[in-house]
């Protein structure tokens, strides 16, 4: 399923893969992601940080999430998208339903680590109570290359 | 599957029924957990605080992980036990699992939203790269009476 306003969700989708690119430079592996209102505002923005933070809930989606909550000065995301450059964990699955994510956009399929189209499939299962919009391979290419090039280099230390 | 050590393992749910009565009296959904070392140290404890947070992540779960990691200076809790009041939710074991707990106790069945032993189950996947021992149904009936009255009161309002 893709959404009809190319520009908006591929330079959102942008914004995304630049916090992946900084989260690389960061030797962190290369996930970013942003919150966005209705409105088009991005109110939460972040690449990974689990090592940098010593947290491994630290996921580029939980840091966007807790930004834009403590920047709207709520614990729900109601009518706001979230970009991601990989299909997230189901930590990360879980953490969408709970903030009421209407529109969920990712990039790269993570066949071995995903928890939407792959493993858990968090929101397929009754016990999950809210389903965002999930629109995926959005600038797919990009984020597989930036994740394979981490990939590749640490196996070659 | 039950432990043999019952007095440990009771003091440490004890511990974590302390904190979701903490969370209760704040008026946030009364669960807790607590994160103990191998030794038997508690290195995290906390309540749910999605309200006073306005964090959505801010399940007792994430919470009490977060700071033992801080505590412990490492993104992974190797060998460390979590112990909760409710099954955790698929973001919740998702995390667990992230953090490579070693053993998971929990209270309460949580049929309507939980993600380990219903829906979601996130630990029997091969996308999860890290399972827990389970132990389930420990101190249930305290646990279990703590969110009824919560959920009962909250009706009556």
């Amino acid at each position: 399923m893709h959404p009809s306003r190319g520009m908006d969700f591929t330079s959102h989708m942008e914004a995304a893969l630049e916090e992946a690119r900084a989260a690389q430079s960061r030797g962190e592996v290369p996930v970013g992601a942003v919150v966005v209102t209705q409105a088009g505002e991005i109110v939460g923005s972040a690449g990974n940080r689990t090592r940098a933070d010593n947290d491994p809930t630290a996921h580029a989606e939980i840091l966007a999430i807790r930004q834009a909550c403590a920047h709207l000065g709520s614990e729900r995301l109601t009518g706001c998208a979230l970009y991601v450059t990989l299909e997230p964990c189901p930590m990360c699955a879980g953490a969408i339903a709970a903030a009421r994510i209407a529109k969920l956009y990712y990039g790269a399929s993570d066949p071995k680590s995903g928890g939407v189209a792959s493993g858990a499939r968090v929101f397929t299962h009754p016990q999950c109570h809210h389903t965002p919009e999930v629109f995926d391979g959005i600038s797919e290419r990009a984020a597989a290359t930036l994740l394979r090039d981490f990939f590749a280099g640490r196996r070659g230390l």
